[in-house]
């Protein structure tokens, strides 16, 4: 079943590994049904030089699989929990790429320093709060997509697809596979970028808010230019 | 019409790629007609791996499509604002590197810390002002490349062929696509070196004027001696 | 004879450098048979483009070569030492990788920054004390070895399966080959992940000691529920 | 002439590319025959992309060029000084690699942090005074040689085969070419090490002299013992 899906799941993970966002087996991406019914995973701690469509693993939305040989992604209830929050979203991306990681260890949110973070985020991009040791006891990977959820009570994650879980690293969204791992790409980008400017002008401020205005709208909603139609 | 001039200008956004200036469609290149009445440019959004010569938009000075069937890039007002500004351009890069982009996204001008430096740009590459808020929502890309001819109102745009927009990133220029796409090399690479440089010496000084004239001008000019004849 | 463990550990030497740990000569792996009566080497100053399984070096537990017609690694007393004091490890590695390097450069035990560091080490990855003039005079590579083994009095080398040797470099071990340069990855990408959290949020806190735990639990142990059966 | 030379050279100014030490034509390697008569030396801004050793220039120790039909790099007089200054040397390395220059333009000599320095350098990587806009003016490319065989006074550049020019870069040397450019390479990542460790502990110490002691001497000299015989 959901063979198409399969193999977008599987190149969108090898794609992790082109842009040099994973090491070893450091990433997962996972995709829903147009249906919402079921959800495809990467298998966990399964090597991207021999990953294949056919090893992609089917659960149901209680996480219960479906098809698949394979043990699924232990992260696969934190992908649950944002599919459930979010009901636009098509696909998440985890991974531990270097700067959005840093930013997450800093227990920081990405500020937003120029036109290259706002093509794409809108405002900062979020740090969680911290789990509590209850949260982490109880149900880790699912707790984390709660506090993810959490963090977007008051946001719009079309807006924002990507957030950074605290002491932990950056998850990323999108409408599809593609703009799901194009956002994880971004977010490393940009948080690389972010670095740098504070290191070249501490104190330096955000780029002005008709700015990011101007630069998320010419890409996103009903008057975007920029593409093709 | 200009298969030639479409072939360079497609070379030279694939080249962007191979030199690691840009991910994703963050990159664009143009280049005039020597009689500058038509410009060739990418074409807005499309994907680097799968782009051809063919695919390249022609324009006029005002922007309007002559050949091409997809939307030129959105950046495009800029481009023709530079042309019409600085006569002795014939081509035009737009890239979001990430050290030169850091540099506009700190508001900071790049200082000549040494020879790498003054072998290309004689003196700092500047940064612009900000665009105010209505220079954004009049005109905002037409305005960017009016705001940098200001940058260059008492400068040299063949002394000083690139320039950092603020909280944006690079445009830099030349007397071929060629010439310009290695000067967004160029720019990119002395801005790391300079981040590099302040942090390894904090408060260090710009390299004398008159290693920086010796170095720009045994390049450059009637009493250049570098490269062959 | 070993014909097996030489080519492990061959493929071992050159993932040092398909993971961009290594330049030059500048590493080496060995590896323990089970019954933990002989040590296969990489050979000392040998070309990693030319390398082949039938150059590694075969000692026994003194370093008195068995087999082999090159001289084994110049740090092979080292790996002896280890072998000697650690007796789970089947396989250990050196390298002269930047940012591990650069940890070891500045005296400093790598801190526990979040959950990446937490997968694979428990706690600090310490940094050992300087070897004296003595240690050094007397018998250089072995007495690195001491110092290493001194420095686990206390811990673990299977929960910690690194180290950081003052003003010198990394070493790390394992139950294999594949899991020691593995290790030698994961020291590098969490030391470079280190600084750049530094650099971010400049005094910020280790991750909680509960999120450490269950980082840590989840992969190793009785109760780990990562990666496949 | 000297074909097995001009293959030599044109080789190592691959390796530069190869190793990532060059963009552009940012480099140039020479290498002088045994009895010191002839250089061979890159042309002057030639493409790395199709250089050939038939391309390699031949000059005498004056800079006459015996043959060749292509200029020979414009650093040419400063690898003549250096083959004058430095009976030893058979091969002259010049990169603007980035850890390096910007160690050079910081006006840094780089110190010894480590082993991985003391291995192939012997106490400090010193970096020159600034050339007199005289010197500048008179002969620049000379003058360059002549301060840094000034430099070299009271210092072995067999034990230190490397320097840092004043807002400039590296020059390295060697007893080959290969060994030149291998010098260029360990110049480079030092630089960067050092720039790493003094960001992770300000103010650090460098390595115990009896620690260099020991690895330069294992490496070099009568008593060294790694590598092969």
């Amino acid at each position: 079943m959901l063979e198409q899906l399969k193999q977008e799941v599987c190149a969108a993970n090898l794609k992790l590994v082109e842009y040099g966002l994973v090491v070893l087996t450091w990433g997962n991406v996972s995709a829903i049904t147009e249906d919402r019914r079921y959800v495809v995973i990467k298998p966990s701690g399964v090597d991207y030089a021999t990953m294949t469509p056919e090893q992609m693993v089917v659960v149901d939305l209680e996480g219960t699989v479906a098809e698949g040989e394979l043990r699924p992604s232990s992260d696969l209830p934190t992908h649950l929990e944002l599919y459930r929050a979010f009901p636009a979203v098509r696909s998440v991306v985890h991974t531990h790429s270097r700067y959005a990681t840093a930013m997450a260890q800093a227990e920081r949110s990405l500020p937003c320093y120029g036109t290259t973070h706002a093509d794409t985020f809108y405002g900062d991009v979020p740090c969680t709060r911290h789990l509590t040791a209850e949260e982490v006891a109880e149900a880790y990977e699912r707790n984390t997509g709660r506090v993810i959820a959490e963090t977007f009570r008051d946001r719009d994650p079309e807006a924002v697809p990507g957030v950074l879980v605290c002491k932990h690293g950056p998850f990323t969204w999108g409408a599809s596979c593609r703009k799901a791992v194009e956002n994880a790409l971004i977010l490393e980008e940009t948080a690389h970028m972010a670095l740098l400017t504070e290191q070249l002008a501490p104190g330096v401020a955000p780029a002005p808010q008709y700015l990011q205005d101007k630069h998320y709208f010419r890409k996103h909603g009903a008057n975007a230019y920029y593409g093709q139609k």
